[in-house]
């Protein structure tokens, strides 16, 4: 077999033990970050029900599931129909994010939880993406989410929390962008954008106001069917946007005639300006122009990145349809999911993780030692040092410590019963 | 949709908060035991390459591997073909255990590691069992591997290792039993059991010895076609060890002319004795009919369990040949795995782990008090309790309480700024 047979699928990973020890840490600091505000973890697990996955206004994401294929009988007989198509080879799916998961669980446990119920997930998700560098296949998201509750202290309090948690690990150079579906679709309207299919092109054109020429974008649009008044509207829409010239003021905005549109800004200058009295007046930000690619939120919309920085650190909003997708009774519910793997990016670029104690190998000669002696001797290291293993000396000594320094191993001795002496790592 | 629609996939279950509360304090308890000793954390995808699961000798288990539907233009031509067979639609696979993933790994990093390599992982596998009551399709393992190193040193630090980590976890009532597959070979030749598809069977029959009656095990055998002379050979032999007045002598086959049967008696004597003066005399005993499913297992075998009870904590052995079967070339490998569920099943029948602290919810009103001012006094109860966390106070109070109760809340008050007081929940 060829080296690379040994990988793992394209697009996953192996951890190696010195990223294993940092993640172990950070989803320490996390968890005790959200437990410490009464958050409640739960686990689903990572296959669900196909129909549970698919129709819940998950964007690309539902083209991207991994389905599991129907096992014995079920499978030989959608296979013996001769016509079987993709849908009739699987009955599960591997979840493309812990949001759809938490709507299910909701549905089922609602009677028993309190309102509002505050809950966080740290799991795996899954999605078959085109494998390319720093985009995977298998990823960790942490998420809070209160669900039961309409008000924006809701908001409040994940940001908060959110920006909290990113804080105990140390990062501090982060800005919280926030918006409203709701102020996006009064944009629209305004523009002359009335067809819900057109409303979707015109998002998703607004989301690459960063990334292109205003001419690119509207050029688009033109192909895709939009009238030349309308192509006008949005072209000067755009533009105040994009220079900040003309851009949407919350609290004009808060006494429009357009109810949802006056709710929605007076809701989001509440949630900004007590976020500026928790944490300070540069953590948040006002940003028209943040669209987010989930089809399920119906409410606010926000996004935790780098200042000045291109890295996204999370995000989330509001969601109140979803749970409704299973019970047929809409609840109230809201977000912030965390992504793990750009957190631990900015600890491989920065400043790592402080402490885990010393790391001791204590060798032994497996011929002239008595094993024994030699493990009861180190549980007595073990008051000194944090981590204390023994292995067989080996001929070549240095080579030997040298790979043990690569995983982590900082001091090292040679056992001589009392006589040892522990030296640091050179 | 039914209720039972918002349930995830038979077989595999959601953690509630309390539970999960546990299993995040048993998974710390464990990972903190396993560094202690020098073990490395490392992680691998829950996908593996289908190749890479199948003809590992994993017994049972490769059959019940759940496989990923191949995507895109790769099924469509798997399916174009009329004739697609299950595996010609699939091109990943979950994994069954973390023994095959570890393997692949070790045979992919190996230059780089140190030799012995003391790894450790908790992570999820699945099975698809049929499901039943207390068989999980997903489940938690939580792994020690020594790879690298023939001498049965590895087997007494798994050993002691894994029962110190149950012991951390304040179980108590364990022993070890362990066995070697060389002694199982041994005793199979003395009967006559030649031929490789028939030792298969002798030691199915064999595991069956403390559940079915002897008369019943050798009439199944006589099915498979054994010899009388053989099956009569069976019976004795069979008939010594169950009733111990026959069994097998480890100092007397240590000087037995079969090399690799007296080598593993005087290993296990070693690994016996050791663990015995390392641990106390009831901690592990010789157990000859021990066999364990696996078929990777090439020397000791073992298993800890509740003494005098049914549960099995977890068990493991050494696997000289794995790696060997990806890289070509064979690694001395051994391992000890925890099966996290039995662990937490041990929890709920008896004692919890201690503390965690204190819970506490601090009810306001949204339309009378000031949401920053609420949670900033919160922030100062943090000194205090462990967690606190705020709640819109409702109409129906005593009910709001016993559901924060339910999930784990001890203490509770109503906002009345710097005269709050904060009492135990009744």
């Amino acid at each position: 077999m060829s080296k690379d047979g040994f990988l793992p699928p394209a697009g996953t990973r192996d951890i190696e033990p010195a990223a294993a020890e940092i993640r172990d840490g950070v989803v320490y600091k996390i968890t005790s970050s959200y437990k410490k505000y009464g958050f409640n973890s739960i686990e689903t697990p990572s296959l669900e029900k196909l129909e549970n996955l698919l129709g819940k206004k998950g964007g690309e994401n539902e083209k991207l599931i991994f389905k599991v294929l129907k096992r014995g009988e079920e499978l030989k007989n959608s296979l013996g129909s001769g016509t079987a198509q993709e849908n009739d080879l699987a009955d599960f799916g591997l979840r493309y994010d812990l949001t759809v998961p938490l709507a299910r669980y909701y549905a089922h446990y609602k009677d028993k939880l309190p309102k509002p119920f505050k809950v966080f997930q740290i799991g795996n998700v899954w999605r078959a993406e085109r494998p390319q560098k720093s985009r995977y296949r298998q990823f960790t998201q942490c998420d809070i989410d209160i669900i039961g509750d309409p008000a924006p202290n809701c908001e409040i309090e994940l940001i908060y929390v959110t920006c909290k948690t990113l804080q105990s690990l140390e990062i501090k150079n982060f800005e919280v962008r926030i918006n409203d579906r709701q102020i996006l679709k009064k944009i629209s309207l305004d523009c002359g954008v009335t067809d819900d299919g057109k409303y979707r092109d015109f998002l998703i054109a607004l989301d690459k106001l960063d990334k292109k020429s205003l001419d690119d974008i509207i050029e688009e649009l033109r192909k895709k069917d939009f009238e030349e008044a309308v192509l006008s509207n949005i072209k000067n829409v755009f533009e105040g946007l994009k220079t900040g010239k003309n851009g949407i003021d919350l609290q004009a905005g808060s006494s429009s005639s357009d109810e949802k549109y006056a709710k929605a800004c007076k809701e989001l200058s509440k949630i900004i300006s007590s976020v500026k009295s928790l944490l300070g007046n540069e953590v948040i930000r006002f940003d028209p122009v943040l669209v987010r690619g989930m089809d399920y939120y119906t409410g606010t919309i926000y996004e935790v990145s780098e200042i000045n920085g291109s890295m996204s650190f999370g995000g989330g909003g509001r969601y109140n349809n979803m749970i409704g997708s299973f019970s047929g009774q809409d609840v109230s519910a809201c977000g912030f999911s965390l992504g793990f793997e750009r957190i631990m990016d900015s600890f491989f670029s920065g400043a790592p993780l402080s402490g885990g104690g010393s790391k001791a190998a204590l060798l032994y000669s497996s011929d002239k030692d008595d094993y024994c002696a030699v493990t009861l001797f180190s549980e007595k290291l073990k008051e000194k040092y944090k981590t204390v293993s023994i292995f067989d000396r080996q001929k070549n000594m240095s080579n030997q410590l040298a790979k043990l320094k690569d995983i982590g191993f900082d001091s090292w001795g040679i056992y001589k019963g009392e006589e040892t002496v522990i030296s640091k790592m050179e």
